[in-house]
């Protein structure tokens, strides 16, 4: 037998509940391979495998076509086998056998895959509303200054270049007031990077957990924006620093005071027998970063300490969920117990992990709901901003993105294109408008929660962090208006087109220069997306309702212009 | 670049904490196209990858190599990419990089896979004691009679052929009354099929899980095993059938007399406002198997019950860990609650789950410690037992095996030649005696617990369910002393030597009818087994200490005879 190669596991990502009754199953094939993959299944203690399924091809990478089908499994108990379909080269066809004892042309010596039981709480949910939500990443202290007399007394101006340590005065009460302003933009999710006491303008040094930093505000203050907010439809995810505390964090400071005899000296990790803050003798995040030590959340006092923070802001001020800090330097023990708290106290609040890279780990149902998804804005710079993929390259890594994880996580992931941690996309862009329309339309195209980092949608520039983190522009005539028209019309897609909120996406074309894609949803309307990266237009199929087109007279008689970008129903 | 398919996820089982500061790494590669895999690794926060480690090729698969390399992480936070080196047409070398990013010739578009943080809380441990274990697996119903008073008065002659309703007369004090008989063939575990009351001669239907079935004893006879066993160094595990109970449990008695009155109504799951036991309107073990209703585990109140019962047995009576009936079945969320129950109440006590195909989602180290190893009794089978497989094919299977779970499952794992679920593997041979010595020659030589079904080692015979459940034979005169006299051998070379008890395993030749293996294991002897499965004798090279031979003279004149099978040190 001429051997194919293929790939199948029976858990996530390849075999999964969509509900306890719904089973999603992915299989890879060597590209070209097959003509046809079903998938034969039926219930654990019944004979044979009665049910047929034909699977759907779905995306291919460099190497591999994936298929996928959804099965319905009433008895909860699963076993499944796939049968590939190759032509010969008499043009004869042939049927290869894949379950779990082996590949053979006897479905017999295949066997069975098993995913044994769908159970009710093991199925991975995630929020509902996450698959229409457009996020807006806020750093607050670059925001808007809403409330002068909080501002620092050496505070810069406003148009000043960041500084590692300059403050320039933005707040609570400033997110309020913009909060029309980002109902126009089609926001439907704030996320607001640390906004609890801490002494740097970042945040990430918490002193205390439960005291909004005075220089944004009060807790009034957070009380009415989240109310605000909530009014016109738009939730809170706030920033959850939990690997590490600040300097000046109180159990941190005793320590320092009082070494072993401190009731917090188990809190941290120090070596030797008192802290020795000169040559930074205890864990810190990153490299002996003396003013962030690393928290230990082994310890059960700290663990419920931070769960009672995770609580505290959830049930005293209504939040929407948390993003969560370096997410990967802390053990699954604790995230685990920490999803229960959270969705124990908001059934339908997000958890979203800072992870930039495979993140599967922590999205197995039990732990996060998403994570800043730093493997696609990688993706989407290298295709629509560097211009250093071919299209082609570009739709396979793609695909490989679509199959890393469950799509419940697909479908709640913060799609970036940019954060206070890395360069603004136009700068990466070298200030080319039209990259950042592409990438942006590709960006809410996409699966999941497209997140605009504040400031981008009207085109600010800035380097790698501090000048990613300038005073937001809010001066009409210093604004992109092309992006922040683009925005709107882009997020008002994703709040009205079933297709786009959960549809699936497959490539329809792609060559050197040029991509098309579809998304589709049971009973919604077809929606397309084409993207031209190269010099000359390039002809298009007949398209249905253009629904937005990245500048004006993209589309023009049956092309898309160079540059471009446009989406259609259908 | 002439493609080369490569696999890695950095995730079990292929990137996994083996303590908190060192990990197991595995890369399959296509078979043949490397010469060496390098690995190249820092701290994440470090510039570049400052440390290299040349994999080791650990075994093939028909189609795969798998190389793997244990690295040191002292700051617990790991990223790596592996440097694949082919050798080209003209011998020049060129390597390739595998990272998350791409397979690429450059390293810096390969990008770097990420194990974020290895936490002590998430690495993965299973009873160090397991190691050397050896397990012998008791059907009380047919072990031994030890008190002749408890015997149900419609018993049947122990030499009687079973039935699925037949009495023998096995108890608990008959096993206590055996245990120098299992002292003497090296035993250092049993597992008791279950004990608890129960209607049916196996007692998987459950009537009251805080008592011991009147028919095997009393809790004072439970105490007297237990302690009597412990004297010996025999630990015992018990069979927990969480997943359903018998029909007389008390809570389904009174869901059938009380209807939705019963406050165990959501102890099952009834389909319906009152229980027909004719049509079976609820849900069961199997398919509509009446006497055995399906437990609603996901009911906090059926938890607490089942935990408490798990935590009980261990408390009050000291057994040392839990076999689970039917544990795929169960819900994920249970199974990691139960680990840390049973944990808390004895931290080495061992949990071993009955799912017989793959079963990694439930060892990834916050669930079972181990499972029955049906996967492995089959590839043996195929092999020994019914010489389908060539030796090539075989090696090929065991290395998939080991490939396929953390090695801390592995070296936990039941690897049995049959159980209370299957024909006897004698039976399985048409009694050639020759091809069971093989079979558990290699049993014991497999890292994990040998698991020796009662009677196996005197020679019994026996098909499918209920005749793999005879009377033990003891009278020596019918007993097969050679398999006895193996099994100690053997079960004393698990004990004494530490490759064997801790060592990896390399396949070292195979081709159709032959195989030898070797197992190594830091500052340990090398041991060596070899198998032949052919007709004529099969040349070996200079062997060291022989340590076992499955049958008188099977090494002579530098060869192995048809048939044996041989290990020695080197």
């Amino acid at each position: 037998m001429k051997p194919t190669w293929l790939f199948h596991q029976p858990y996530q990502p390849y075999a999964y509940a969509l509900t306890d009754t719904r089973a999603r199953l992915v299989v890879a094939v060597e590209r070209g391979a097959a003509t046809t993959v079903n998938v034969h299944f039926g219930d654990r203690y019944v004979e044979a495998l009665p049910e047929r399924v034909s699977m759907e091809k779905s995306g291919n990478s460099h190497k591999l076509d994936y298929f996928t089908a959804d099965v319905e499994v009433p008895t909860h108990r699963l076993k499944y086998a796939f049968e590939v379909v190759r032509e010969l080269r008499d043009r004869s066809k042939e049927s290869i056998w894949y379950g779990e004892n082996a590949i053979s042309l006897n479905p017999k010596s295949a066997g069975v895959f098993q995913l044994a039981y769908l159970a009710n709480r093991d199925v991975y949910t995630t929020p509902e509303w996450a698959k229409k939500a457009v996020c807006y990443q806020i750093f607050p202290e670059r925001f808007a200054n809403g409330n002068p007399s909080l501002t620092p007394a050496n505070s810069v101006d406003w148009e000043s270049a960041p500084t590692p340590f300059a403050m320039f005065g933005g707040d609570l009460q400033g997110i309020t007031d913009h909060l029309d302003y980002l109902f126009e933009e089609g926001v439907t999710l704030l996320y607001l990077t640390p906004i609890f006491k801490a002494g740097s303008n970042h945040k990430y040094d918490t002193e205390d957990y439960l005291e909004i930093d005075p220089q944004f505000g009060s807790k009034e203050d957070l009380h009415r924006l989240v109310e605000n907010a909530h009014q016109r439809g738009i939730r809170i995810v706030l920033d959850a620093v939990f690997n590490h505390s600040g300097f000046q964090f109180g159990p941190f400071q005793d320590v320092i005071k009082r070494g072993q005899a401190s009731p917090y000296w188990n809190w941290f990790f120090i070596n030797g027998d008192k802290v020795d803050t000169e040559h930074v003798n205890y864990e810190t995040f990153a490299t002996r970063l003396r003013y962030m030590p690393k928290l230990n959340v082994a310890n059960p006092e700290v663990e419920a300490y931070l769960l009672k923070v995770a609580r505290y802001w959830i049930e005293e001020f209504d939040i929407d969920g948390w993003r969560l800090d370096v997410a990967n330097e802390i053990d699954h023990v604790f995230w685990k117990r920490f999803r229960n708290t959270v969705k124990a106290a908001k059934a339908d609040a997000l958890i979203v992990g800072e992870v930039w890279h495979n993140s599967l780990p922590w999205l197995l149902g039990d732990e996060y709901d998403s994570v800043m998804n730093y493997v696609f804005c990688e993706a989407v710079h290298a295709f629509f901003v560097r211009r250093e993929l071919s299209g082609r390259e570009f739709a396979e890594r793609i695909t490989e993105l679509l199959f890393m994880y469950p799509v419940q996580a697909t479908n709640a992931m913060f799609n970036l294109l940019g954060s206070h941690d890395t360069e603004r996309v136009l700068t990466l862009a070298g200030g080319d408008v039209n990259r950042v329309l592409q990438a942006m339309t590709f960006q809410f195209f996409y699966p999941g929660i497209p997140m605009v980092y504040y400031g981008d949608e009207v085109g600010m520039e800035g380097g790698a962090d501090p000048d990613c983190r300038r005073g937001m522009v809010w001066e009409t005539g210093r604004q992109n208006q092309t992006l922040r028209e683009a925005m709107k019309v882009l997020a008002s897609l994703k709040r009205s087109e079933p297709g786009l909120a959960a549809g699936s996406l497959h490539v329809v074309r792609a060559d050197k220069q040029h991509l098309e894609m579809v998304r589709e949803a049971n009973g919604a309307s077809r929606i397309h997306a084409a993207f031209n990266t190269g010099h000359t237009a390039w002809k298009l199929p007949e398209l249905g309702e253009i629904l937005f087109e990245s500048f004006k007279g993209a589309c023009a008689n049956g092309r898309l212009k160079a540059g471009a970008a446009v989406i259609w129903k259908e």
